[in-house]
């Protein structure tokens, strides 16, 4: 048991967006070691078929596999919504996802029982928010939205501004005034985008981020099964991707909030893990600021 | 000879814009099978790095190797701005990308001599459309603007309207005034936001799109080569696709201008080509509005 304990945590995600589920998984667990993956080269995923979704999915949580962690954690709510059962069969590895753990949080925020849901195109047509809410509370009434552009705009850095405020109102205004008090960002782009989605929304709407509901799960489980790592602090974060674009550590380093020592490129077949290229921090790489 | 004359001509993109291409090489060489390869699976390239753009092109061009096609479009800024002359070395194909045709549509049509190019972030930073021009014409001032939002509006099919306005007026209007007279929409997404963009460049700018001159360039190199199809009409489109997501034919048909039978799915590794399922129309898949 000591050798699992001494494991990583595998996190993995369409992007880099599940960066900030890992954010709140070292703030509660700083001794423990976390290795992310990325799949930056076939990003997004949120606007693809279930079936693909499904395959890569299976690819992403092999190649946490080869690097032999305890636990994985699917930072991607478009996996956790189309493919998280099919994941888990015949897994030995316990899987967390991000749905579960949303949905918890905004059943027990919301009063009046009306709960609107945000996410990719391929989350909500999945209707697997209704029912995680609904098998928590039958009663809710739920009303849910795609809002692809928002991933965009996140990417973009367009945060606030115009831009933000005229695709937030076109999205949400229907939204605010029906009554809901609770809204699940059920991405992990659009916390980025939490300030004018609360001013569009309006004053009396709570808004629900799975990250931190995410990262209890995570210690429940770690202690549930004795695995959880003996260290208090100086547990160490590998950020792997499959495609380093331009500017891309220093939207990872805004995702994480913290600087990045270097992302390291893999390919997107696991099985294969063929190393491509080591991307170390230089100062040329971190400035990215030529438009 | 004559058996390379019947081969069919294939076109491959990251997605679905590259219809536009072959909508207009079916206009012009209507006799002429056509097999269209959209890697929608990993859809965009223009985010990604160009590394990692160039091994994909690999793939997509081995899988129209596998369909016997006698010329190779590529159908795709990013890909004819990154990776053509790696990807032509060593081939016997003839390769036409759309970079060289747009370059010199645009070379053509301005009187002021200053052009504008706007693309993905990729094709931008290659400033491959920079040296197509200057090639052309040492003299020519250029300004060149990465707009990465204007895919996910085509996408959304915001394609007018408040947002597309907003989106449009914060990237362009700095080149709007600049004395630029010609635009070149690098993308084939943009052509869908023409209105729009048309609008805030104001009335003396010339939108330069190259689907028209790239099939204008596969009939030259098609009857240089004596490869062109006797056939005066009849030909046979097919698409082929690496995900077939929601919508998906709705999105083709507004690119190709017409209805498409049926959607291959195929794998995006060329060299296995594991066919994975057909798509065939039908009533329900082709309404396709339940948002």
């Amino acid at each position: 048991m000591s050798e699992e304990r001494d494991r990583a945590i595998g996190v993995f995600d369409s992007g880099v967006g599940g960066l900030t589920v890992v954010r709140e998984i070292a703030r509660r667990l700083p001794g423990e070691d976390i290795v992310y993956f990325g799949d930056t080269a076939r990003v997004p995923y949120g606007t693809k078929s279930p079936g693909t979704v499904l395959r890569f999915a299976r690819e992403d949580l092999e190649f946490l596999r080869t690097r032999r962690v305890k636990i994985v954690v699917v930072a991607c709510n478009t996996v956790s919504a189309v493919a998280l059962p099919a994941l888990g069969q015949g897994q030995d590895l316990p899987l967390i996802g991000v749905l579960e753990p949303g949905a918890r949080a905004a059943a027990a925020a919301t009063r009046t029982g009306r709960i609107a849901v945000i996410g990719t195109m391929a989350t909500i047509r999945s209707q697997a928010y209704e029912a995680a809410l609904r098998s928590l509370r039958p009663d809710l009434e739920i009303v849910s939205l795609p809002c692809p552009l928002f991933v965009s705009l996140a990417e973009e850095g367009w945060v606030d501004g115009d831009v933000a405020e005229a695709v937030a109102r076109r999205y949400l205004e229907p939204l605010a005034g029906s009554g809901v008090d609770t809204l699940v960002l059920g991405c992990t782009h659009y916390p980025l985008l939490k300030d004018v989605i609360a001013r569009v929304m309006g004053d009396g709407v709570v808004l629900v981020d799975s990250a931190e509901e995410t990262a209890a799960d995570v210690v429940r489980v770690l202690e549930r099964r004795g695995i959880r790592s003996d260290r208090a602090d100086g547990g160490n974060i590998s950020v792997c991707l499959s495609d380093v674009p331009y500017r891309c550590r220093e939207i990872c380093e805004r995702f994480l909030g913290r600087p990045i020592e270097r992302v390291e490129q893999v390919a997107e077949h696991a099985a294969t893990e063929r190393e491509l290229a080591w991307h170390d921090t230089t100062a040329a790489d971190r400035t990215g600021s030529d438009r």
